[in-house]
């Protein structure tokens, strides 16, 4: 028998496992939603500690107007020696009245014998009388089998007596897990391979962790083995380093393997989805992250970028836009002519810079790189590069002179820090001053209260994020430093670069950027749209 | 015929590819060194431009003294009607005066269509001619088939006689490369049990790409079927989203699958190697990597925490120890006061703390923590911590105030930067003035000046690293920084750490740990010594 595959998502569960990560009540709904718009097929919620509890974490899920996902409670069987009838673990999973429960149990001879410290027979009674319970209040119980992998490599007849006990209580998936995420994919499809043969009516599922950095590849190998039930969660969070990664495991099964998932539509919006989790839990998105991150179509190499240029499926082995990414080529890649003009396009640079312009500008780049500078995460800068070189620029604004002074007048109380900024604005010269926690944020205070006067725009402008690097650390307290700031005003977010000796001329030349960046891009739209 | 697992790491090379990465000469210098006392079998480095820059980076390395690692330079094959005796890319890998040489041409006929645009058969007399030459220049061939199995699926036949051209002309190596990384661990498999039937006395190799998040899994699916020889780099860092990471694989090779790795009696050091990494990257450590990262045996989920306390391996798949990690169980104090005792028997803290200093240990740590403190590479400062705890330490200077200014006086000159220091030695107070390259080199200028008096022994002190990590940049310019100095006196060496929201304020801290730690060392050796 064969079964449609179905995606079954545990972001909020063991996804909320995961050090650091707690999702409150909104943001457990706001995930939902998009859960559910994507087309996940089943939504996991919290493990509830009691029905009060479980009333508080589902009842606002089970308001919300899903189009096709279905809620799944979480929870352990019953204690041992227990009745299922008045476990208040059990009592709790159908307070959450959710049309789906899962229940975990042990599938592990150790860990019954060792962890819960009971018989084997009375835990198959656990298994057997917790799921018939379940049943007998109409809820489709799903049988997590804790440790099955593990169980099933040092004792594989009692592994399988744990899911016929599951199955022969009403169980309607077996999903096995493998808890610790050490096993192994040829250990994962041989064990799946077994369950499959003894239930060939159920579908069944794989939970993996990616201890061993294999969580996708564990899934994957039990998919070829038969299981079409896949558990996992968004950018891969959950308990220890996490749960097999969504964002990997979706685009794999729809777009190689050919699978017909129900959110395979959704997949151009992968990377929003992702993102959401990020936003949600105030986390910087992960550039390295497979499919969905910002380094997943960037290409470094100049051969490569090359190659790209002329054919994209020479160095991508899907379309960027198919998981809703986009291909970037850094300016480090920038080996020739051709490249500066597509990234100077990218940039939105009219008109292009003529032949002459773009040898100066390479010239220049090369140059800076020398020096230290590194344009990759500083596109703003680049920008501004590009505009000087071509003689198109007008600063707005031009420094005469600054100060900044720390003080420390005692050793117990944090220093003070004062800087003064003097620069001019079409020939008129003003003075300001800022006090700061440090002195790049005094000379931030400073600048603003000068330009202020002139361009209120920048007060829209937060710094929001701010990289300092010390480029030969091996000569300590000289080495050179490259600043790297982002800015936002909300609507646009730009990167600027500063490279000194001193980390104060650093950071001021990335907050002269950024300022200006943010003035350019203001001059040029109100350029562009009609009077 | 079998031959024996060897390592073969890329992080300088394709690691470098990666995005906003770079090493500076010393950064690749020490990463080399301490790749060879891992017991890395091969270590790659940069494709040369010229014999200039084959010169530049490869001669520092080649005058390592290493122990066991062999170096390999890597390059292309000669160009498309090139003589490969005067081609310059193979000139200068000549010139790079490596062992090994791993020459990368194409493996895939749509490649050699489309983007060499050139016949099939000048592709293999490229390959041919450019390991011949090198071969007769008595160099150790490695052939990297680039996009092998994209080329294999599309071609086997062809694919299969790039590596007869790169094999009959005396490659040592056929290395299979997943340039793309879109492969699935089953096409690979397929294709290296090919391979290896092919060449039965040619050791195959793999070198795989993250973007399906299945780098680990491929490079496992190609030794089952018969590779033996492993490319990746550390942290997995590599072109996009990266190569197979060794902190992964070493550990599943060895530990897990038992391969006599020359690097498995080293595995307990493999966190502190990927510490190093990002520290030469001045990247904040990824928490989720497997193996190595802070949460890889943290217990969030509470019945997971008492079942390890009562036994470990109920839910970790290894010893965390077996890769230099500890367990971590959030709220235990239980695990602290264990690490603190380790910790201070690894430091020579003689007379060892008692429980209630233990107590109080912990506790500072954990408030010293909580403000973003980190003592793994700031030993000295973790001394300097136990000793204060315990009342032992005398302090050898006071601070009594700093100064510290930076004056711009126009737009075009770099800024001047003094400071004024003012300490007590003894109940004496002195003043010292020092110019420098920035705010920090300033201050450590005056302190000296001022020590310099009482401690002669300080000017053999030298800072040798000096590190800033930001460590909530997207509070930008108010982000808290931590500063971590390395210090050396030509025979200890140790670091330092400081952190504020004033940068000025966190390098102050670890300069003046730095100077302390010193005077605590000499002092201490002095009372040791026989009188």
């Amino acid at each position: 028998m064969t079964f449609p595959p179905e995606i079954y998502d545990t972001t909020l569960r063991d996804g909320a496992q995961g050090a650091g990560v707690s999702f409150s009540p909104s943001a457990a709904a706001r995930l939902v939603r998009a859960l559910d718009e994507f087309g996940v097929d089943y939504i996991e919620g919290v493990l509830p500690s009691s029905p009060a509890h479980a009333e508080a974490f589902y009842a606002p899920l089970r308001a919300l107007p899903l189009r096709h996902a279905v809620l799944a409670a979480f929870g352990a069987t019953c204690h041992v020696g227990a009745q299922a009838s008045s476990d208040p673990g059990l009592l709790a999973l159908l307070a959450a009245q959710t049309p789906v429960v899962t229940l975990f149990g042990k599938a592990s001879r150790f860990h019954v014998d060792r962890i819960l410290q009971t018989t084997p027979d009375e835990n198959l009674r656990i298994v057997s009388d917790s799921v018939s319970f379940l049943r007998h209040s109409s809820r489709d119980v799903f049988f997590d089998a804790e440790h099955f992998f593990d169980g099933f490599a040092a004792d594989p007849d009692y592994a399988l007596a744990v899911l016929d006990a599951a199955a022969a209580a009403g169980a309607s998936r077996l999903v096995l897990c493998d808890t610790n995420g050490g096993s192994l994919p040829s250990d994962v499809s041989a064990a799946v391979a077994a369950v499959r043969a003894r239930f060939p009516s159920l579908p069944v599922g794989i939970h993996a962790h990616n201890d061993s950095s294999l969580a996708v590849a564990v899934s994957l190998a039990a998919r070829s083995a038969g299981a079409t039930h896949f558990q996992g969660s968004l950018n891969g969070i959950g308990e220890r380093v996490g749960n097999t990664d969504l964002c990997s495991l979706l685009p794999l099964l729809a777009l190689k393997l050919g699978d017909p998932l129900a959110c395979a539509p959704s997949l151009p919006s992968l990377r929003s989805l992702s993102r959401l989790l990020d936003e949600l839990l105030d986390r910087r998105p992960d550039p390295s992250r497979p499919f969905v991150g910002d380094h997943a179509f960037t290409h470094k190499a100049g051969m490569h970028a090359d190659a790209v240029a002329k054919i994209p499926s020479s160095f991508e082995h899907i379309d960027p836009a198919a998981v809703g990414n986009t291909r970037h080529i850094p300016v480090s890649a920038l080996s020739g002519r051709d490249n500066v003009r597509a990234k100077t396009s990218e940039l939105g640079v009219a008109p292009p810079p003529s032949d002459p312009e773009l040898e100066s500008i390479l010239r220049q780049i090369k140059w800076m790189e020398a020096d230290g500078y590194q344009f990759e995460t500083a596109d703003a800068s680049f920008r501004l590069l590009i505009e000087k070189a071509m003689g198109r620029h007008v600063p707005f604004f031009e420094l005469r002179s600054f100060h900044v002074g720390v003080v420390k007048s005692d050793a117990s109380s944090p220093p003070s820090t004062i800087a003064t900024v003097k620069v001019a604005v079409n020939g008129r010269e003003e003075l300001g001053a800022g006090e700061g926690a440090g002195p790049v944020d005094a000379l931030n205070s400073a600048l603003r209260l000068v330009l202020r006067r002139f361009y209120p725009a920048l007060d829209a402008v937060v710094l929001q994020d701010y990289h300092v690097r010390i480029l030969d650390p091996e000569t300590a307290t000289r080495a050179v430093t490259r600043v790297v700031i982002e800015s936002t005003d909300g609507t646009h977010t730009w990167g600027t670069v500063g490279v000194s000796p001193n980390i104060i001329e650093a950071s001021w030349q990335a907050l002269v950027d950024s300022f200006e960046y943010k003035l350019l891009l203001d001059a040029r739209s109100r350029a562009a749209s009609p009077s």
